[in-house]
């Protein structure tokens, strides 16, 4: 079954679309899909970049907010901007990796819909907590995975990883032969790549 | 009949593929066309920048150099990368804009196909001229015309204006109601949003 990877940052507008819609557009594809979280800001910092391009340059980020409300409104997906943007996406980020398969697609599409289908605080660990026992899951336990040395070791190597595939932003659909296709609206195009259509 | 601008910079990359297809694209969703060339290097310059993203940022660079190629390549158009990058498109932009109608479409094309499709340098003026020859239109006398002080205050008055809309990259599908979308990968739904069918 052909196979792709979809990296994803948890502070990323762009990704919550994505993360919306990117399961039945892979089964649609025959697309088999690996949920990689990983985080921005090394990626940024290696750029010069200590805050959000959506802050540093205002004009971008006036065009990003409109456009991704346009992306919102076509995809019946609600648009509230969490206070402050961009989150802290970390715990979060550490939460999903501890995850694995469908729990940690699950547990990554609520993290989105609440950030920006509601506009809640998603850096609070209370939240996350809730977000967790409405999966079924013991928010404590899985915070002791998260935090584990082993899962804040594992995360480096993602952001590692994501900076060596050539990743420089969210979301990316990566293909097996390491094409990366960088974007919400690069989903289609990278699952026809990923399924042998897109050569 | 429904209307849209398209705004363009000779010397960006993904105005290449756009430029080659937005005049059909359009048609075939019963928009009228307006071509705006315009100047990002005002633009940028806003935010601070002294050359092209893709230079200043080299991993954006890299991946952008990859997307093209493949956005190309699914065009079936030639791409070869100009050397220096990005070209001078000062003198182009004043031409295109001394031209009207279906002549500033098509010297737009040309110009476009000689860059990336035949990597060739349209900074300089004779090879611009060649171009315009070739169209059935005299260098000088259209050099005359762009290079006067009406057609040089027209083209910081469109600069100025493209600013006022809100544009930050090239291209841009702008419609009547003052809705901006950027990129080649969104001409469909800014001519779909200028038909009345993308609300």
């Amino acid at each position: 079954m052909a196979t792709a990877e979809f990296w994803y940052e948890f502070a990323s507008t762009y990704s919550y679309p994505a993360a919306m819609r990117v399961a039945e557009l892979a089964g649609s594809h025959g697309v088999a899909l690996a949920w990689r979280p990983f985080l921005l800001g090394p990626i940024f910092a290696a750029q010069g970049w200590r805050d959000s391009p959506f802050n540093i340059y205002p004009a971008k980020g006036r065009y990003m907010w409109r456009d991704i409300k346009r992306i919102c409104d076509a995809l019946g997906l609600p648009l509230i901007r969490p206070d402050p943007f961009p989150q802290n996406s970390l715990l979060a980020a550490r939460v999903a990796l501890a995850l694995e398969g469908e729990q940690r697609a699950n547990f990554s599409r609520r993290v989105y819909a609440t950030e920006f289908g509601e506009g809640l605080p998603i850096a609070e660990r209370a939240l996350i907590a809730v977000l967790l026992a409405k999966l079924g899951l013991d928010p404590e336990r899985v915070f002791g995975l998260a935090e584990s040395d082993a899962n804040k070791a594992l995360l480096k190597a993602e952001n590692a990883r994501a900076a060596e595939l050539g990743i420089i932003g969210a979301p990316c659909l990566v293909t097996g032969d390491g094409e990366v296709f960088w974007g919400n609206d690069r989903l289609e195009q990278g699952l026809d790549w990923a399924a042998g259509k897109g050569a």
